[in-house]
């Protein structure tokens, strides 16, 4: 294999179906995520059109949305009551954690196809019901794990799977992120933990560690260990804003993670196998450059040409339209709440916590 | 703080004390180490000057070295038995782990000063008799941490002190080193725990990880835990061909990180802090490429021109002939063996250990 063609091959979009149609979406929540990245994604994707907003309040989105003429706002009552479902045939939802189920449960009776943001739910328990509604209901359900439809990413994928690296030995990975920089409401939801989950650095954004080298790996946690400490009294209801955390695959591979909400931004993923290393450094920050090492040698990948959002519209309506299998599903989705509950159990309790023995759906 | 400008002010020998004479060196043990690291970086460092060289096999040593004739040859009985002690006034010790301390106590028993490789020994046991040895003959002794004398590590510590980063909040790295690629005998003492320890990856490489943070912070571990896992049979004996393990330190720091014998050699060191990040990367390869980030700046500054082993000899040959303390001491190395049998407990128990539990010198 030449190192320096590896990323020459590269496919931008190697899941295409090339259905025909157009996926019409209602954005649910119309918060900084969705008005910032996922209306443009939906704008920008092959197949997409936005047609209705549901928000809390209308007339403080309207202002906030350029070229607001184009969409029908509604309320949650009247989402909930089914009024505009003529206008949409698949929801996005990126409200807070703790109120996906009952707005996935609405698309589901309503019979629209479901794009939920990352983590399912706040609890394991409402994540459950969530694809059990979706299944009962027999609609679409997928998990909007960003990093499944980025091309470095998916590329890196293959080349592992390829075995560029020898075989993946052990994973190191970083992400934080400065959230009250961001956001300086300390009542924001990300730090209620009804609306966030049990924590709020492992739910929101340790899971792009965790599900990313699942991605990668193709491989399952099976144990885990975790330290959590929350200095900062807007993390007081919160056992982790800063957690490390280890995590052991089933095929043998060792992770070692931090993450936290309240640091610098910073993001790095990088799996070592015995013969190379995959590097992705920015990761997690709508940038994702890719270095492959092998033999000494090294090629790399620059992602910033890619919009991720862009990416992941695109592949769900794809999808979607074609009536092909949606991947993240519910149940890959179902295995991030158990580790990241098997997680927090151990920030509780001093003690490893083995995966396996949780029940999987 | 101009971000630009924080490397420039570099000082590459911050410690120079400005002594007169000349540090006549013994290099006991004349491994790959000694040979193609330890003797040349003698030779080009101030104030140090080799001339014995201890070695069980005289004739192959004379045979491998370069200007052999300018050197004195002895053996471990001679070395013991006090031959050619006028010939040199300290000795750089670089045999396996579980030898250091019968070749210490000769050198302190006839009053010269030592340089010991890290770490101090296979175990703790020992390790603190080469201590109490050194102390009592009244002889300084030095642990060879190369890092610590390291020009990028040194002016990281500094702007990490001035705050450069801010507060200091998690630490994540990585040192892999391909083992039985550099040395294909499957015979060799670093993969026998007699020699090397109750481990091979934690005592040889995994200190890197733990004694440079501890450095760069200027903190103690407090609790540790960890995995380890040894699928290759050249590993049988030893828990951890590969290890993952978090140490939590003193001042509310906590750290994950990866190390293993046995995979594709990279090394990376961050300190991720509230405003900033500290990034080595190569970390511990003999390059030490230091890159500083704050408010989405960064400065960068590459170590390519110097050379790790003549800053440590120039360092120990300038504070023993100016009778400075030197740093790392014996009771600094101590700590790290501590913390590494801690390590080799938790991975044998399976839970974290308190390191502060442990009998501290």
């Amino acid at each position: 294999m030449e190192l320096a063609s590896v990323l020459e091959g590269f496919s931008r979009r190697d899941w295409k179906t090339d259905p025909s149609g157009t996926l019409r979406f209602a954005i649910v929540g119309a918060g900084d995520w969705a008005r910032t990245q996922a209306l443009p994604g939906i704008q920008s994707a092959p197949h997409c059109e936005l047609s209705v907003i549901v928000t809390g309040d209308k007339s403080r989105a309207q202002q906030h949305i350029n070229g607001s003429e184009q969409y029908e706002f509604i309320d949650y009552q009247e989402y909930d009551s089914g009024k505009a479902t003529e206008l949409y045939d698949a929801v996005y939802v990126s409200t807070p954690n703790g109120t996906h189920l009952e707005h996935v449960r609405t698309a589901a009776v309503h019979g629209k196809a479901v794009l939920c943001e990352k983590p399912l739910e706040a609890t394991v328990d409402r994540a459950e019901e969530l694809v059990n509604v979706c299944s009962q209901q027999d609609v679409p359900l997928m998990v909007a794990y960003r990093m499944h439809t980025n091309p470095s990413v998916r590329r890196a994928r293959t080349l592992l799977q390829e075995g560029i690296i020898g075989t993946p030995v052990q994973v190191v990975g970083n992400f934080t992120v400065d959230l009250l920089d961001t956001f300086p409401n300390p009542d924001q939801w990300r730090l209620n933990s009804d609306l966030v989950g049990p924590g709020t650095t492992l739910t929101d954004i340790g899971v792009y560690l965790i599900n990313t080298t699942r991605f990668l790996l193709d491989a399952s946690p099976s144990k885990v260990t975790a330290w959590g400490k929350s200095p900062n009294e807007a993390f007081d209801d919160l056992p982790d804003e800063r957690t490390s955390f280890m995590i052991k695959f089933d095929d043998g591979v060792q992770g070692s993670f931090i993450a936290s909400q309240n640091a610098y931004s910073d993001s790095q993923l990088k799996i070592i196998g015995t013969e190379g290393s995959l590097n992705f450094e920015p990761a997690f920050q709508m940038e994702t450059d890719l270095t492959v090492e092998r033999g000494g040698a090294s090629a790399a990948f620059d992602s910033e040409w890619v919009n991720e959002m862009t990416e992941e519209f695109a592949y769900f309506a794809d999808h979607v339209l074609s009536g092909t299998a949606l991947y993240a599903d519910g149940e890959h989705g179902l295995v991030d709440m158990y580790v990241v509950d098997a997680l927090y159990e151990a920030i509780e309790s001093g003690d490893p916590i083995l995966v396996d023995s949780r029940k999987l759906a």
